[in-house]
């Protein structure tokens, strides 16, 4: 039996409340060039406080060695087990999720970007320029005015940032089985779009529809004349967290991607600011509503990308400053983890372990006095997947019936 | 392929001897309130020493977060994974072993509850007014005259605590495949056995006879005049210890339930009391007869179950005083741990991870120097699951073959 479905089976309603506080990439390294931690350099009195009262230990995202992408992350955080590939989320879906679109069940997205051909038609630029932004826009109108054409589905394409924009196909009976259109190489046309399976045959022939429809409102363009698309997927069928685990599960994210996410896991997404403080207003005001809070930090991740220690580890102390108010609404579990590591000496997501801190009153109380990797190394709660992290969180709560008499 | 068969392809005689020690629930809780767990509240000058020159390290019973129940909880030491379903031990086997009632597989057995029901035979009381066992055990003898005609199979009932029993049927051809008759509200009357598949179809018949029988043999009580049956099972199809791992196995244990565990994986289960003096009398006697001594300790998770801190340091320290006595036999190898935790802040079985010594001319001998929870979280076997343990006995002493060349 998978470690879902056995937590689905002894899943039990309670009255009790969760909080997971996600620190987007808090993991970090210590290296003889940055011998201390984003979270060992961080002053951090509250959570080390709370560490001196929690079991410690550390989660490893996918599988050891794997340096997971944010959806992958996140989605092992709320159980799921993203090697499975019913549980993956395809680079279309989660490109349109971090767009904060609206998607459906059945609706197809692909990753596009803008290229250029010369008069022969052939590739000479696969990212036309990286024209600006704005660019993007005016030219992802002309293409919406053009896939008007089409009235037995709905296309349409979202601009994201530079020669980046999303398509979007909604319509009856659609499969996401469409190889790429992208060659890959320049010096050659774009491909023609193909179905990988039988079922994506009616998709593979909107999808070329469409691209004669682009390619002829474009086709004057100077760099963005041409469009290459990649990563066509459907929202996967994920069972739904309060189906799960009976939980009533509130999403509290400020960045798209995230919440996207969360809401394909069957969460509310409660809109929410960027900063841990806004969030914290709009989880105060729906402190009755939920059984499980998701909160989403982003800013230690995206100090991590910078390559900026001093920039992680500020935004730690805001978390930490902000603890207080969080422990203020009573949670009986509070677990302070992280999707994956960004370290700043890699100026990247990695695959080490994540440090995780688990607050409740049956947490064993170990001998970790402050919230860091090395403590969490010799913490209660030992290395372990993080698909197992939301039954321990469940365990803490008393949402888990005993296994067997 | 499992661990269960790797190990048993490897498994290869020896003359070696080991001891399991399980000390039934024996981890504990450190918390604010709580400062010390059982074993670090009681002195043990013998379990330190041993600890000294042992490797410590824990064992999850089933999963992360899981709390397990006995059954399951004894079989994942035993080697098998209680996540599979050809190993799962229904409750009213488990009911039946923990009277210490002799089972044969094909036998079915289900847990019986007195109920009262009005005139119109609807359900007042699901447990009978809690009737006393002096009461149970008259009225299971009324059961029991009237369930003599039956003649076509061997149908009975025996007596349990308060308002239970076990009602156990033998014959040829019983599938367990039986739904619960217990409607679990009041006001009904209770459900008629119903098969839950085809195979269970001559079994049902059958408990709806017995329980015709057994309600006009009881109609006239003024509390027990209905039977609630639930649970239906069949001992499990377990591989047997002695084959699976070249091991001559006896069980030590002073209470049913561990016996019947013991028993249904192929243990000799040798008859004792229910204290760790006088199981020891019955090791030493039985000393040449076996290869694995499994022996059962109950006051750990009696005293856990009762929240009573103190008992339960005293039950470790009347094994410490013992654990000489069993040294003194010359064990090749020697390991003590539990089925589960019971902390007692919990008063209950619980998720959290169980400490476990291993000694043995082999076992790497550690920087632990006491048998504690904070000491097996440093300990050199690291954090593992239950069911991995047998193959570490065998390892240690030299009862598994190299794999591969």
């Amino acid at each position: 039996m998978r470690h879902l479905d056995l937590l689905s089976r002894l899943a039990q309603a309670n009255t009790t409340k969760i909080v997971l506080l996600v620190l987007d990439g808090v993991g970090d390294l210590a290296t003889p060039a940055q011998p201390l931690t984003a979270l060992q350099k961080a002053r951090t009195p509250h959570l080390d406080a709370l560490a001196a009262r929690s079991s410690l230990g550390r989660i490893v995202p996918v599988a050891t060695g794997i340096t997971p992408g944010s959806g992958p992350g996140h989605l092992a955080l709320f159980g799921y087990d993203p090697r499975e590939p019913q549980f993956d989320i395809g680079r279309g879906i989660l490109e349109a999720l971090g767009l904060g679109l609206d998607l459906h069940p059945g609706d197809v997205a692909a990753r596009g970007n803008f290229a250029t051909a010369n008069a022969q038609g052939e590739l000479t630029d696969r990212r036309a320029g990286r024209i600006p932004t704005a660019e993007c826009v005016r030219v992802c109108e002309k293409l919406n005015c053009a896939l008007e054409a089409i009235t037995d589905a709905n296309v349409r394409v979202v601009p994201g940032e530079a020669h980046r924009f999303v398509l979007l196909l909604s319509g009856e009976g659609l499969a996401a089985a469409i190889d790429d259109t992208d060659p890959q190489q320049l010096g050659v046309a774009p491909l023609a779009a193909r179905e990988t399976a039988p079922a994506g045959a009616q998709a593979a022939a909107l999808v070329r529809r469409a691209v004669a429809l682009m390619e002829g409102a474009i086709g004057d363009e100077p760099k963005a004349n041409r469009v290459l698309l990649r990563g066509f997927s459907r929202l996967p069928d994920l069972p739904q967290l309060p189906e799960l685990y009976k939980l009533r599960c509130g999403a509290f994210a400020g960045y798209p991607l995230y919440r996207g996410v969360a809401s394909a896991c069957g969460m509310e997404v409660v809109p929410c600011g960027k900063r841990l403080g806004e969030i914290l207003d709009r989880v105060e005001e729906r402190w009755p509503d939920f059984d499980l809070f998701f909160l989403h930090v982003k800013q230690t991740d995206q100090a991590g990308e910078d390559g900026n220690i001093d920039a992680k580890a500020a935004a730690i102390e805001e978390v930490d400053a902000l603890l207080p108010r969080l422990l203020a609404l009573g949670p009986d579990v509070v677990a302070v983890t992280g999707d994956h590591s960004t370290p700043a000496p890699m100026a990247a997501h990695s695959f080490h372990p994540v440090p995780l801190l688990m607050a409740s009153a049956v947490a064993f109380v170990d001998e970790t006095t402050a919230f860091d990797e090395h403590q969490a190394i010799r913490g209660h709660l030992g290395t372990f997947p993080s698909r197992e992290l939301m039954g321990l969180l469940l365990a803490h709560a008393g949402r888990l019936e005993k296994f067997g008499a």
